[in-house]
């Protein structure tokens, strides 16, 4: 069954590229594929155009379903659709799968051209910048000169301020949410134990565990439980969870308190589905994301390239990307005579609220994308 | 080198039980050992005596060196000793290591009387209620009637605050620091990912792993890193390491960011030393302490049995053992009419806090210690 406003059933894409990709590391990909979907309707003069931006664990299927059967749409499903916040029936939406991902675009999984064998740990570390290089090859094989808005939270978030820095005359909008200028050290610490699960576990192979048959999901699972408590506020899971137990206490190792089922579910659940390889690299390219560090940490001297107009969204509970932390981004903006529109929205869920249907939320990111202007055949 | 004001050389010392102890879990311990130290002397009236309660992975060697060569003095050594604000003068000090503790008390590396073989998976989950009831112990056989004060902090308070409730007649003062009633849900999640590395590691072997002379060092590992980042806040992360890079990016899984290498390092050392059946149980004992659970969550009602003159002590950079939940210990304790004191110390260094020879948190210690009358031969 599909919702009202829904985009309805979609189908992904593909897009290959057969000119060299140079990465920010100096390695180069020699040809790569990128997966995508769109929804919605290019208008004559191509000034209606999103792009989405996903963080670590997202994909291009962004809305809409691929049958009439799928048990969940796409995964901001809830913000893109016709009359819905991100509005289908006005904007031309993109989403994307990144490099190095493992919902179709090209990755560690993939096949190694040179080898004819997956590229396993000789695939290269892919960077923001680097994402947003390849989301510009995007743009050029859809014939799309510029970009009315991009969108991103989280990661994402931080791929759109890229953009507006990497290719200032290609972005109107930028919509950067529950985001940060670059990771705290306590962020990248738990990145860090993710990878470090990841990679001491035995059937990861050193990274070429395709070729070994195997799946280190016991530090896939450690890596997604841990990050499910930092996607959720303390209260959240207080509010959620609390210390109910599924039983009287039964002095053991089992799962007795609901939250703990519910931690090794999440962390069962991704093991069977996500790509170890794709994990340890988005946390890297999170880690190393930092505009402002070849500027002697100056982040106004960093967005001094950006010409873009700004919405950045924080949320109060969300403790790993803070409200504080999306205040650096708006001063540095300010700083640059930028014109900038900041919401700091009362949530309780923490990170995850910029996923969530919040109304207040909703309307803010409605009015705002309800304002951009675009021209053309524009239904408005 | 021994500093000023150390205890000295010390030695660890051994209590052996006949007679069986029950746990709270029905199971019962047929003989155990306990492991202790005692700082300064037992006064003629026996009313000088202090217990200190160790947190998850502490031992009984509070304080001193057990050589002159000895790189590290005990774990409260900074606290503990003539002139310090638990000052060996005035009071005959106590460290034990908890049951299940993997440090000389009797645990799952213990052998098993009834197989002539180490407990492992067999060694029952020890409470904190189980570990204050093996303390009363130690107290008989050391002849003494009662505590003039239990201290903790963390889960060592726990303890503290468990002994005023099981023997309100043998304890005068329980200062109780950067503790809480109970685990926030999560608290309890952090736990479960821990025990989740370390039950999931191929070497754990169900918790026999000493028969297959293994041990689960990744799982160890990774629990203790994570454990690290719990154990510091944010700000005090960022302020000790912050971003800061060994090298030139390198674009690699290495430890390229300090933290990486000091959380590294800290996984292996505990792995190197401490047993992961004690950390499994540690942890559950955690989770599992609710003083309140039994009256409905109603805390108030938990404490009724309290006689002893409390200190509760919080730190505001503790994210782990925030104060808020200290204030729900002293709003029970006030309910109850009982006599409080209680401080809220500005510091940085998050949940670590309360190990730190901050100056106003140890006088705060040091005012409240002196005040404790003593009869006998005090020196005072």
């Amino acid at each position: 069954m599909l919702e009202n406003n829904s985009v309805g059933i979609v189908a992904p894409q593909n897009a290959h590229f057969d000119t060299p990709l140079t990465l920010k590391s100096g390695a180069v990909l020699p040809t790569f594929d990128l997966a995508y979907e769109t929804y919605g309707t290019l208008n004559h003069d191509k000034s209606n155009a999103v792009l989405i931006c996903h963080a670590l664990s997202g994909t291009h299927h962004v809305a809409g379903k691929y049958s009439e059967n799928d048990k969940y749409p796409g995964w901001w499903d809830n913000l893109v659709g016709p009359n819905k916040p991100l509005d289908t029936n006005k904007f031309f939406v993109i989403g994307v799968n990144n490099l190095g991902g493992c919902h179709g675009s090209t990755g560690s999984a993939s096949i190694n051209p040179a080898t004819g064998k997956p590229w396993g740990s000789a695939f290269p570390i892919v960077t923001v910048e680097d994402w947003v290089n390849s989301q510009a090859r995007l743009l050029d094989f859809l014939g799309l000169p510029s970009l009315a808005a991009v969108i991103g939270g989280s990661l994402g978030g931080m791929q759109a301020l890229q953009w507006t820095l990497a290719f200032p005359n290609r972005v109107r909008h930028a919509l950067v949410i529950a985001s940060a200028p670059n990771l705290t050290a306590q962020n990248m610490a738990f990145n860090e134990v993710a990878r470090q699960a990841i990679i001491t576990d035995p059937e990861f192979h050193g990274g070429d565990y395709y070729a070994h048959n195997a799946i280190p999901r016991r530090g896939l699972r450690i890596a997604r439980m841990l990050g499910h408590i930092t996607y959720l506020s303390d209260d959240a899971m207080g509010a959620k969870f609390g210390r109910k137990l599924k039983n009287d206490i039964q002095y053991s190792f089992d799962a007795e308190f609901e939250m703990e089922s519910y931690l090794r579910y999440q962390g069962d659940k991704f093991a069977g589905e996500f790509d170890a390889n794709t994990y340890l690299r988005m946390t890297r390219a999170l880690d190393y994301y930092d505009p402002a560090l070849p500027f002697n940490n100056d982040l106004t001297a960093a967005l001094k390239q950006a010409k873009a107009h700004f919405l950045v969204v924080s949320f109060t509970s969300d403790w790993r990307f803070s409200p504080a932390r999306s205040r650096e981004i708006v001063k540095a903006l300010l700083d640059n005579e930028l014109t900038v529109s900041y919401a700091e929205v009362t949530a309780a869920h923490g990170h995850d609220a910029f996923l969530m249907p919040d109304a207040h939320y909703h309307n803010i990111l409605r009015t705002y994308l309800s304002n951009i202007e675009i021209g053309g055949n524009d239904a408005k």
